[in-house]
């Protein structure tokens, strides 16, 4: 039961109030699969530069990642710069160097083709169906997107998630994307759109499930100390997905037992609140499954009434 | 086991996106009793002018909620004027007119002064004292605030919620309390002055529970209209201290289940969603118990993993 994922692997230049990195390995692939990982064998696609540190191929190995799919191009890695808000709820993107990223033309390797779960990280809605159209018989597939595709690419992005499973989507780009102020009233339009079943993240307030004819809503993780919340909603997506492969679930499946879907959107935001603990990926050069079971089971403990 | 509450009983003129009422039953003791009521026979402390409908007298009435501290004085009863913003998480007072609110000075009637369990509803800190004591032998007794006591008369209420048991406050209020920006850290600096107990309401986002050694955290109740939100923090005040009431409930006792305070913070949620449904009081005019604890029940169901 292997997960394949698609998506950017860059270097990101990050400033919080806890300090600024420079250059560390970072790009929503990089997340998804680190958190993934722990819960499934995970298959990555992706594209890197001549400068990409073999040192951060290496962390990816440790995990298991496949990286049969992540080319090495010609050029430099994507690169990206951003800098956080006080309270770190806004961020200020300093720079975007697209560099290999900017021809990326996605071929998945033979052996990813027939995997049952696919999940399509944050770029290009064209790129996104060109992945989605090289699988055969995927039992699960879904997204995220984010406000540039929404507001300057609609026509695409819909054409794209109408084949779609599962979104992933926080709220405010829910709310841009259906034209709902009403969170609820979001979710259902989309379902509309296509994807049978939305996520909307809130950040430090939980995350939120739709169904046709049913909804989950949890509240967020409370971390003391946020250091770096780069790549918490992919992780998110990780731990999501990477549960339901870990499980075998087939969300197409109507006689589901709900709280299955519940548990993913638990592990989710576990698997986010773990990614702010340290800067860029640092805090998966340590993070176990148990401490990930722990926290899980805190959940269960603060929520429990 | 009666309540007593003491706090503003008032008219409000109120603007929101759904329509505008230039006067109706407002008031923070107003809303608190009868959200309470539902739950536990409930006192009330309060003044009111000549103006004073009896109409509205008659809608507490209707609710069993005892009147006998109901002053009447010479004047206007304190009206209060605001407008909400489009996405409504923010109000502009438009008007404040204290009058017989400006000489208010709470005088509990003997046969409330026996009662187990005392909410001060956000008035002057001074006041608040007064009530508290005026009490004998509360086991009880905890009450909410407001930024301009924390940042206008902060002595003066570190001095008066030292003798509380709880207190309720939104986060933006706890964050100004205590200096720090993790809620966390917040109601742990919040504890150090005094109460054991702290609610942070969160609006849509839910509330939190802390303790000294435990906590408790609930997402919000979805509701795909909000109307008018005034009252809510005091609904889910009433709803909180009434189901206290109501279990016969002492937070002071360290082996208390702690799920029934987590069950009280929900009773709370679903008595402020409520209030969100209809302007001013009018949800109260037919909400019955039933609808209640099917709601609590929804709960349940929506946080389920």
């Amino acid at each position: 039961m292997s997960l394949v994922v698609v998506g950017s692997v860059a270097y990101d230049g990050v400033e919080t109030p806890h300090g600024k990195v420079d250059r560390m390995l970072g790009g929503a692939c990089t997340y998804i699969a680190l958190s993934a990982s722990y819960f499934t064998h995970t298959k990555i696609v992706a594209v890197v530069g001549e400068d990409f540190d073999p040192a951060d191929r290496g962390l990816l190995s440790s995990r298991n990642i496949d990286l049969a799919g992540l080319e090495t191009a010609r050029g430099k890695t994507f690169f990206w710069a951003g800098k956080y808000s006080d309270d770190m709820n806004d961020r200020e993107t300093l720079r975007t160097d697209l560099n290999v990223f900017a021809d990326f033309n996605p071929k998945l390797p033979e052996d990813y083709r027939n995997q049952p779960y696919l999940l399509l990280g944050n770029i290009q809605p064209e790129l996104q169906r060109s992945v989605r159209a090289q699988m055969n018989g995927v039992r699960l597939v879904g997204g995220d997107t984010m406000n540039f595709w929404i507001r300057d690419h609609r026509a695409e992005l819909l054409k794209t998630i109408r084949e779609w499973d599962f979104l992933l989507i926080n709220d405010s780009e829910a709310r841009m994307l259906s034209g709902h102020q009403n969170l609820k009233r979001a979710a259902r339009a989309i379902i509309e759109m296509g994807p049978h079943t939305v996520v909307i993240k809130r950040g430090e307030y939980g995350a939120m499930l739709f169904r046709p004819a049913d909804f989950f809503i949890m509240p967020g993780y409370l971390l003391e100390e946020v250091f770096d919340p780069t790549g918490a909603g992919d992780c998110f997506a990780g731990g999501f997905i990477g549960y339901l492969a870990q499980r075998g679930i087939d969300l197409r499946d109507n006689m589901i037992d709900r709280r299955e879907l519940s548990r993913a959107v638990i592990y989710g935001s576990v698997m986010g609140s773990f990614c702010c603990e340290k800067f860029g990926v640092d805090r998966f050069r340590t993070l176990t499954r148990p401490e990930i079971d722990a926290r899980y089971q805190e959940f269960k403990n603060f929520t429990d009434f």
